[in-house]
């Protein structure tokens, strides 16, 4: 896969990608990363890439040509369509869905703005998605293209080792985690639960999966509205219930 | 406000605190970074800051000691009670409300587990906070703590310039925003709206509003049942409707 950012700060991406698993998929060649300053494709002599907004207001707006010139640059010798992503507030939502249609891809654009807005043809006549991380405000796109990253790459055929994917696929059930101990069995006076040094694995299979559910139940029910529960499954929840009222 | 991090990879933030607006938040006083490796605090030979879990499974798990370390290490000498934040996909979704309940407090202090589980005695004697920023798997939580932290700190005072708080500002209307255009009034064959060039405000402030609620009603209707109308908005939602049916 290759990876093109558009930004205003390129040095920000500097750490994320020279770290942890970015570096490595970088490294076996699952994903080359390029961020290109796209004050480069300015065609003024001010090397201006934004202007104020036509009708007046505060604030100012990310010229077309800059944008446009800059996706032309980058795609005008590749065969394959890239998606070209628009990182806004007023995208859709981001999800692991999400995450799982565009690993599918060969070629991603992300455009990073920084507080101004976009000029309006670049959504109407260039971009293929708009995407937001979530209903807070941020300085710009690029730590939300940074997070739209790290999750698409670490879904690349042979980007994570085992015990990482373990990690993912139990994310994958559709509740939340139980919780997770491990050594030392005693810390200051607070105590691993009895159940998990038992040995008995039906047992702790038994705790983990109830736990799992109680969490579920307490922090996140929406969902639970989405996954078939089992007998055993309904009646803690009965349980859960009654210990609350 | 004093923002400690705690990761295993703290050349990740490097780039993120030395650009843009955190950099000059920083420069302003306005905050101060401090990323802390807690692997320092380990108390075994090896380094090791995580072990298998209690009860079998896969992966690893983050230990009690380092991260209880670090945190008093951090909190020893201050009088302010820190807000301690795990970054977890289990956690509180993060929002615009809670990045302004933060921007309140003097310090934070970020928890960053990477790949691994926490030994659940963090959860529940140590932290005060956890913040998912979204239904979405990432490699760790350096890049969520990033989105908190930029979300805060640009709420401190003084942080922002005149033309970034105006943005703000625009986005706090409850709608999404209305479309931006700036020059060339035609670009490659793709025009600026008439009206937007006509010089008549008045006219240009109907169009906006009205383009806000189109693009709230056909992206984000959600936002709409929490906002008061006009009536005049309410004569064009039916307008929309009708196009649409």
């Amino acid at each position: 896969m290759k990876i093109d950012i558009l930004s205003l700060f390129p040095a920000m991406f500097e750490g994320v990608f020279g770290e942890s698993i970015l570096k490595k998929a970088g490294e076996k060649g699952a994903v080359t990363f390029n961020v290109t300053d796209f004050r480069q494709f300015s065609n003024n002599k001010h090397n201006s890439v934004d202007d104020y907004p036509y009708g007046g207001g505060a604030g100012m707006v990310l010229k077309p040509e800059p944008i446009f010139r800059a996706v032309h640059h980058l795609t005008e010798h590749t065969a394959s369509k890239p998606r070209i992503i628009l990182m806004c507030p007023q995208g859709e939502r981001f999800t692991q869905k999400k995450a799982e249609e565009l690993s599918k891809e060969e070629h991603l654009i992300f455009i990073c703005g920084h507080y101004e807005g976009y000029d309006e043809r670049i959504r109407e006549h260039l971009i293929t998605d708009e995407i937001s991380i979530g209903d807070f405000v941020l300085t710009g796109g690029e730590l939300g293209a940074m997070v739209v990253t790290d999750s698409v790459v670490r879904l690349l055929p042979e980007v994570l080792g085992n015990d990482e994917s373990a990690v993912k696929d139990s994310f994958s059930s559709g509740m939340l985690e139980h919780p997770h101990y491990t050594r030392p069995a005693a810390y200051e006076g607070m105590m691993v639960p009895d159940i998990l040094l038992s040995g008995n694995h039906a047992k702790i299979e038994e705790w983990r999966m109830k736990e799992s559910l109680r969490r579920t139940y307490m922090r996140r029910p929406d969902l639970l509205d989405q996954i078939e529960l089992s007998d055993q499954q309904r009646n803690w929840l009965k349980e859960f219930k009654n210990n609350i009222e």
